[in-house]
């Protein structure tokens, strides 16, 4: 194939686009990258993303690569770029990486922060932003929760059906509870991969640890059984992070 | 007039809005939340709001004041007002306030924060929240020129013509940069009333002022010409936090 391999790192805004995935029809972030991207080259560019993500969820940074000419140097692609793209999409960097790099196959580590705020009413300026929250907020339940996930278990408890998978087995590297503010919080779940829907389904889990329901989380995960966990945390309160490669 | 004097405090995305103000066939704040009102008492409400804001400007607290029934408990108002408001405005609180009490009228004190965000690229998840500022920070030369602005002045070289006032003398308590995030930062201007589009050009002027532009904050109040202190700032960086009423 010619060309350089090039490497992206975006941020994305995901409420107007139906994830990152391309669908006939539909506004999605890797159509939309690829349009701005065979735009500025004339000619056509195939771009690959390191994960699918769901319709609304948001990338603080999303790595994606293609194969393009080497002519726009790496300093000035992301302000070419940036021109093209609507204000949801930015592209942060760009770099050459080696022949071999795939976005989605050399990926040893993803981090996804789940968002919510806790306050009476609804907030307008949070909204789309992070999940709104009226309910108790219990830290420490959150956090023993949060904890009952880390390590390298059978996942199939929270993720939903989708694309085949050969094994639901992942490590959990790290799920930490932080305070991002007053009445802000964000679960960081460090992990080798995500399953369909994972990091929803472990944060509606943790989010309903904390209300005193369902059971504890070794328990759920041995169970495998989908229902017996929390629901899916709804997509705009989710941040794709962090990717990161090899070398 | 029939019922009881009732306040709100009130928190909009001003993004989609052309203001405060009720003008005929355009999307105001004040129009939505009197429709709200409306809809929710079944009779026609009058309301009266703190001033008037710009196209685009958003408010952390907004304060606004209608007769209406007493029937509603007052703790009981913003949600079920917040059930009718679409997702980019919502009441935070209500309570019954003496006849007396004007929203616009009592008001003896205002804040505003003027947000930006230094960064190489736009960034999508503060777009439309803050303003995207790829030059120079100099906290020095933004922390003199703020403080120049500090204090009783007549304040014609930064307001644009608008609505015709009595005096173009105001008096700003307190005006001071803050770091918001490690690429944030925020203006916060307190005074006891701002003139047309007087805190968009505050924070143009200390923008400006920063590139080692303009003359120095009070000979530009003393020169009370518009043209030579900095440009009007978008809009979309500017919020209302604050509103004080006597008692």
């Amino acid at each position: 194939m010619e060309g350089r391999n090039i490497a992206l790192t975006l941020r994305f805004d995901g409420s107007a686009y139906h994830g990152w995935q391309i669908q006939p029809g539909l506004p999605t972030v890797c159509q939309t990258v690829t349009d701005a991207l065979e735009s500025l080259y004339g000619q056509k560019i195939t771009l690959t993303g390191c994960g699918r993500t769901d319709a609304g969820v948001h990338a603080e940074r999303y790595a994606a690569n293609f194969r393009g000419p080497a002519h726009i140097p790496m300093e000035r692609l992301p302000f070419a770029l940036n021109a093209k793209l609507p204000r949801d999409i930015a592209a942060l960097e760009a770099r050459f990486v080696p022949d071999g790099f795939h976005a989605t196959f050399s990926c040893v580590k993803k981090e996804y922060a789940y968002r919510l705020y806790r306050k009476p009413h609804r907030d307008p300026l949070l909204d789309g932003r992070a999940l709104f929250w009226p309910y108790a907020v219990d830290l420490e339940a959150w956090r023993a929760a949060a904890a009952g996930f880390v390590g390298t278990h059978d996942f199939a408890a929270v993720r939903s059906q989708g694309t085949p998978v050969k094994s639901t087995v992942r490590t959990v590297y790290s799920f930490e509870v932080e305070r991002e503010g007053p009445d802000r919080y964000a679960f960081r779940i460090c992990a080798n991969g995500f399953l369909y829907n994972m990091a929803r389904a472990m944060a509606g889990t943790v989010l309903y640890r904390g209300l005193g329901k369902l059971r504890d989380v070794p328990e759920l995960l041995a169970a495998a059984d989908r229902r017996a966990a929390g629901p899916t945390a709804p997509p705009h309160g989710l941040y794709m992070t962090g990717v990161w490669y090899d070398s």
